[in-house]
């Protein structure tokens, strides 16, 4: 069994991890921290989910178990604070947080508002979609976990492969994500009953901090200088799941677009390419670690769907999808049976 | 006291006119029919109105009141059968239904599935958007009521006046609807619980039969050639409300949209300009007759969004609104205090 | 036009409060407060509500227009200080909190935990329930609002008048509220999404507030001493509505528990007795000013469901009924066409 | 590996227990059936179940793989005529339908509306509660699974044990369900969106064909006679759960009531007594096969709230428990790490 350190488990994609994590075949959680929970357990935190064994919750600067994998699920500050010491020890990590993502440093300190004070760990670090990054992927040391609404319009765009030449560099991304991928947290309350439920926004205008992370990987791959991106994120008055409407103008029409999707694809355990984007939706994707897409055609025009779980594929599950490369397991390990 | 009848008033729509009426100074209704809830009365229907005369449901094709307004909320089909006979008889009608919207007969039939039989009509009926054509309205005998998405989006680039030469001609509009503005039918029940809760996706996507409708009016008064149109519906868990993303590419930066959008707008009652997109949302429209509209520029891209209430300025108060201006009323009567 | 003064109109009744009066044909509101939100407007704050004129809202302590009539929905302490200048001031006061409804001192203190300072006022206040105090509430200066779980208790017993002789002094009211009914703040944002949406539970269990309101007034006009109340309150993932399930017991078998009911409010323009109680839901009171009432008896047991919207019959509108009655108008002026 | 047979897999139901047998380390599901599924794959049924293969759903009526157990998931006629077919050729089998829980024929027709074809099958089969009835589940060849609203009733009362001695035998059980506990299909899908949305409502007001289970297994090893239940269910606008409220009347005050619970139920792997029923909600059991149970005590009454999922301890899982047992596994193999 190897073992795994949660920094900041007490948020929605903590608990995430730890109930996948209590039902896989070669890891356990051996350590869960969180400042606000410190010395509560974890089936008191989060009595619906089921663990081996019933961990207390330790302060973030409590001592992580040696040669444990550490998983930080910490704010951008915290995990600025906290990555470079683990690193530092001789811990493998993977950081969920959007600090170690951009390689250009000031797009990350105008997106974040925020100094970074480690920007050069950003080219020690994997970025973990493992569709793109596998082969870096495999027994490294450290990993940054890509943000949830950058996975759903990262892969949408890269399975489009050499036809991403063919498409005019100015794509709209329309996204709408359930509450637990729109910055609530767990264990502040998050958004209030009245303000979500039978209700709708958008947020972030032109100005969510994912956006250039898309921006920077979408293209990854092609040669091909980075595009456009107009991202405009909402809010939906349900629990989990992201679903990205993405417009494409081609510059000609005919062009075998979901064909292409699907060959790029076909050997993604965790991928599904639909015959249409209506089929496509939240209750197909939530509590698993898949992503589908989809597209509609029309002359030049190419408007794309795709869907995920942002607690899963697009934060734990993925997560741990990585964690197996990092270790060298089966990919698909605690995730397919 | 005006009589107003209403053909197919059964309906989400319908409730929301009865409503209406139960308050209004000037109107009543007279006459209320549902070939399915024929024999039934109001109060056992619709057991949350509250309307001055317990009416009784008659079949469609019942005799109706003289000289009464007659409403129209039925399928397509039904309107195409029954609009012709009411002018016939000289009633004043209003119709909801989309038969008598596009004044291109082969884009109607393309887009409704449907043969249209008296596509003659069309000619004579004011399209009911009285922020565009209140001068026809006035008076008018025979009103063709717009689509709650088409209202949220046609307002929207109206009112850029005549910035609407300085865009390009690719719209992209993302639009999201409540159930009630889905198609969804109050009498057969609707949409599934399982189906809608806890979920979201697109619908007819590329292919609904609104964005013709949104291509010949949007420009309205411009005398510019109709531009694209890529509108794609998505279903939201909610009862009420639409909410429009709309993305434009202008032909140079710093053009003054918002401004412009306010100056047009700054004498209707109905239209409100938000200072920013962030402010918009359903809550702030539900149950009122109001559009709200905003923006966000960056560089050439500009994001407008705006909300309204499908059943209210999507449907039954701009029906009234309509109605009022038929009957040369204050346009504002029953809608404002 | 009479004037209204509302005291505390920031929260979920307030708002309801002048929705109804900018409907009303004979009151407006002249005067509103908030100390949170003291210096913004009306329509700022409640964007979909419409006003003949929009008010700022004042600090709780500001001079109230002379002659208005107050109305008080502020928590219980601050009613315990404003409520006595008001009246000193010679307003007609209709106060929303629990503090003038008890007549039992010390029951009062210990449900409500907190010191009474003028509870000789509470002999001056008729208890607002029109189908029970009518004749004392026509021209009363002095009005207590009540609960809105004990409203729909309190009615569905009273109504049952000389049976209530027949009936066991143990009653169980199950009680089930949304958000609106249950505690939460509009100002304050109220519960969070992610403790009530998909969620359920019981508060307060035999220790709520309400229930020694219950207890005093189900009997009003019997003669008899007072039941035990078992009261639990439950709080559902929707914003409006109370339905009350209640568990009787009969000395004897085939009483007409149903009939009952039905002659004892038939001139009641806003009780509806239904003929079985699985037709009674939420929806058909929401928005409304109705209770609905039914019942099914077994042998000796009979359980009462009743339903009413908690911001209306359990608060705003029985409170616009109150204020008809205090001013002698007609009492459903505004309330039904 | 023992195989398992799922007959009418198409339900929640049956999509649960596929789940859970998609992650146990000694069962498989290798034949799945619904007539109106069939020739589907549960791939395609349920996108979001990940399954070790993806089986074709097959008609009822289709040979059964030899030797494998099978579940019955289907209506109430379809059991009466499936299961003893299922008995004749020497399968285990384990039915979750209402058709052999009682012992009373007459009681069975009257509250099933359904006349009994194979009564004389009750005395074979154990009743699905290991918590009761755990020694005759071992190694059982036919096992009739509770029902969800059942569960959550009997076992708050069965562990009261020798306590049940001293309450008065008439009891409120005022049970509140989720849709997917409520008969709604999710082949059909269900109930409407707009019927349950914003919405609640009792059914089957002291008429529900699970009051007479309670009624023969609550008292299960006591001795007493049967006691007489008022159970009245509510539909919740919430996909899973239910929370039942029970009201007590003991002979004398201050028993033990909590700390019997306790006791009686401390070696129990699945049942979690909890301080203060306040505690207890639909998102601490959701997703679980756990039971929570606690109390409020006020002089004579008590007042239990129990939780359970009304799809895991009240259908799925609770079948898994007893499949563990009839196969002589763990009890808890499959469901606790």
């Amino acid at each position: 069994m190897s073992e795994i350190s949660i920094i900041g488990a007490g948020g929605f994609t903590g608990k995430e991890l730890l109930g996948l994590l209590a039902r896989h075949p070669k890891y356990k959680a051996v350590h869960v921290t969180s400042d606000k929970l410190a010395g509560k357990s974890l089936s008191e935190v989060f009595p619906d989910l089921v663990s081996p064994k019933d961990l207390i919750f330790k302060k973030h600067e409590d001592e992580v178990p040696k040669g444990s994998l550490v998983v930080l699920a910490v704010p951008n500050d915290a995990s600025l604070e906290l990555t470079p010491k683990f690193l530092d020890k001789g811990h493998k990590v993977i950081d969920l947080s959007g600090v170690y993502r951009l390689h250009n440093q000031e797009k990350f300190e105008t997106n974040y508002k925020l100094k970074h004070t480690s920007f050069s760990l950003t080219d020690k670090a994997v970025f973990g979609i493992p569709e793109i990054f596998r082969d870096r992927l495999k027994g490294a040391d450290f990993v940054s976990n890509p943000g949830c609404f950058s996975t759903s319009v990262i892969l949408a765009l890269y399975f489009l492969g050499n036809l991403r030449k063919e498409i005019k560099p100015r794509i709209v991304a329309d996204c709408k994500s359930g509450i637990s991928g729109a910055g609530g947290r767990v264990e502040d309350g998050g958004f209030s009953f009245n303000g979500v439920y039978e209700n709708f926004r958008a947020y972030k205008i032109l100005s969510h901090q994912h956006e250039p992370e898309i921006q920077e990987y979408c293209y990854a791959g092609s040669g091909l200088p980075e595009p456009e991106i107009l991202f405009v994120p909402h809010l939906l008055p349900v629990y989990r799941g992201i679903l990205s409407t993405i417009y494409l103008e081609a510059n000609s029409e005919n062009l075998p677009f979901l064909e292409t999707l699907a060959e790029n694809s076909k050997s993604e355990p965790f991928i599904r390419i639909r015959k249409t984007p209506e089929e496509i939706d939240l209750a197909k994707v939530q509590n698993t670690n898949f992503l589908d897409i989809s597209l509609r055609q029309r002359g030049k025009n190419i408007t794309i769907v795709s869907a995920l779980d942002n607690l899963m594929k697009g934060a734990a599950s993925q997560a741990l999808q990585n964690i197996n490369l990092m270790l060298n397991e089966t990919e698909t390990l605690g995730l397919l049976p």
